[in-house]
């Protein structure tokens, strides 16, 4: 029962008295969304996975908090139960920074309102928030694809995506203008052992976007350099430090050397939100490990012993000095970046001033 | 059901009437042999992948034409039923020259004795072939051990073990006499997409040995080297041009570029009869390409859309540059290959003398 739809991929739809939450664990075979109507089922959704993607549970944390203001309407405890609702929602992805700031910023602006227009507004910041994402994708877009040459047949790793970021995307937002605009030719997809965002759900939003697509196991990205196959690699990242060291979805550091190996250029597209000055660099970046059982099997089926120790880091670091560019929604920074980063970083207002702005 | 043996693994275990085949399609799962009476069984052992590894499969192929030659006993036209026989199982994988070779060979000694010998000889040819392999293993095994420092933490490919090579392995020949003289401390395995023969396969025979082991994704390695964690990187190959360009499991040229990049020792273990000095270089070696349901699955469940394009090539090409050292039976070979491979080509007797002697 896959339901089609005719234009973007929203990964977060806002009805009139409802959120539906589309439930990426089923894709790519299932295209489905949860019908939630309380904060408790958006809860549920972003704990079991069902959306990801720091911007877009961001979004739905929003979303949840709006939700939950339209349960509690007309009871005496209004605030006191909002607030403990606002918390339920920030715990149910506690390593999700986007998350918290997100709902506390919406919630520290509503408290001082009457419990009359606090539910227009926290809907208007939901929205307002999928807004600011897709105008930083689009702005991330431009900026990257005016660095790619005719034609360039790119890699890309994990999802970075509509799914993840509610807007275009962050590399898949480069990929998708540069694609309109006859900069990307075809795109190599790697599977993005051990989550399959790749072979899932990017290898999905191309198809659906009729952007031509190819997918290769994570090991078979060297051999296409090397074969002259790929003019340029784009990814992601989830938190970048003053020197462009880059912390991403594992796998990322392996690309970037065997792009330098071949002289293949290596972008990172990313929000200015996801530079983090105050770490000069990525030495002391912890490195989460995961499940060991995400890599024991591939979506319930088992590929290896039971009892085989595992080791199963979730990022990696890409150091700055392998990386060719780093693309934000305020332009492309270059080596030195420390001096390019922080410039960006102080042309631009405060995100929390930009946010409010709009809100 | 899972039976255990005491000792080593053997993927062929000749009976007095039978062969027993480790069907590899069920590892780690289930450790159960195929009970082969006849060359059918043999042959279809072969085609479903049952067995795998070039020198197990020609091992099996021999197997097989003794047990065509006791079914065929007695019967007027023995000797062209029995070629029959032969062709049949050569076809069985038509691409394994392995197979074809061990199988001619034995033929073309048995095809002039009186019907009564040659159940008994096929059945020696069998046993001295399975021999054969296993000394070259164990030769290869010492020459590889003696280069490494102690306690080395080593990272491999895909399976070149006991499963793939009757004896002791190949690159994992290495790994189990390495750890046998505290050479070794520990192995990463990657799991090796699309076919998985490393987290199902060696995590499996490290593990039956007690070798401290530890699986990770193929896109891991580069986080794990550098952490300082890999001392060295072991693997086997499919065929060795006179410069040294391997060819091997799609996966590996991967890995010797990252290996060069942390300046890490980067070493291919394969016997003599690997490396074809007709060919000058791996420019014009062939890359066989898979069918794509192999990505777009894993052991039959699906993680991308089932129309998604995929590239899917078996083997990669490993340039001798990045190759620290070669391991074959007769010693290391070091760059440049040009002279240390054929140097020890031509201290060796052919495969074949050396063959025809142990027969």
């Amino acid at each position: 029962m896959v339901e089609r739809r005719d234009d973007v991929i929203e990964p977060i739809r806002a009805q009139t008295d409802a959120v539906d939450i589309l439930d990426q664990r089923a894709l790519p075979e299932h295209h489905q969304y949860l019908h939630c109507r309380h904060a408790d089922d958006v809860i549920q959704a972003i704990k079991t996975l069902a959306v990801r993607g720091a911007p877009a549970i961001g979004v739905a944390g929003v979303y949840g908090l709006w939700l939950a203001s339209r349960s509690l309407s007309g009871r005496p405890d209004f605030w006191s139960a909002l607030e403990a609702e606002k918390e339920r929602i920030k715990s149910a992805r506690p390593t999700a920074v986007n998350l918290a700031w997100a709902v506390d910023r919406v919630w520290s602006e509503a408290h001082g309102m009457g419990t009359a227009e606090v539910e227009r507004f926290l809907r208007k910041c939901g929205d307002a928030l999928s807004e600011e994402e897709r105008l930083r994708n689009e702005r991330m877009a431009a900026h990257g694809a005016a660095l790619l040459l005719p034609k360039s047949r790119v890699l890309t790793h994990c999802n970075t995506g509509s799914l993840a970021t509610i807007g275009a995307g962050t590399a898949l937002g480069v990929i998708r203008e540069g694609y309109q605009q006859g900069r990307i030719a075809s795109v190599w997809v790697d599977e993005t052992r051990p989550l399959l965002q790749g072979s899932r759900l990017t290898a999905w939003e191309l198809m659906e976007d009729g952007i031509p697509a190819t997918l290769i196991a994570d090991n078979m990205a060297a051999s296409v350099m090397a074969q002259g196959r790929v003019d340029a690699v784009i990814v992601g990242a989830d938190r970048i430090c003053a020197n462009g060291d880059t912390a991403n979805k594992i796998g990322t550091y392996s690309l970037a050397v065997l792009a330098q190996h071949h002289g293949i250029p290596f972008y990172v597209a990313a929000p200015l939100s996801t530079v983090d000055l105050s770490l000069q660099d990525g030495t002391a970046m912890p490195i989460e490990e995961r499940d060991p059982d995400e890599v024991r099997a591939v979506r319930g089926t088992v590929i290896a012993p039971a009892d085989i120790p595992v080791y199963n880091p979730a990022f990696d670091v890409t150091p700055g000095t392998l990386i060719t560019a780093i693309i934000t929604d305020r332009g492309a920074a270059r080596r030195p970046y420390e001096l390019s980063l922080a410039d960006l970083m102080a042309q631009e207002p405060t995100i929390h001033g930009e946010g409010d702005k709009r809100a």
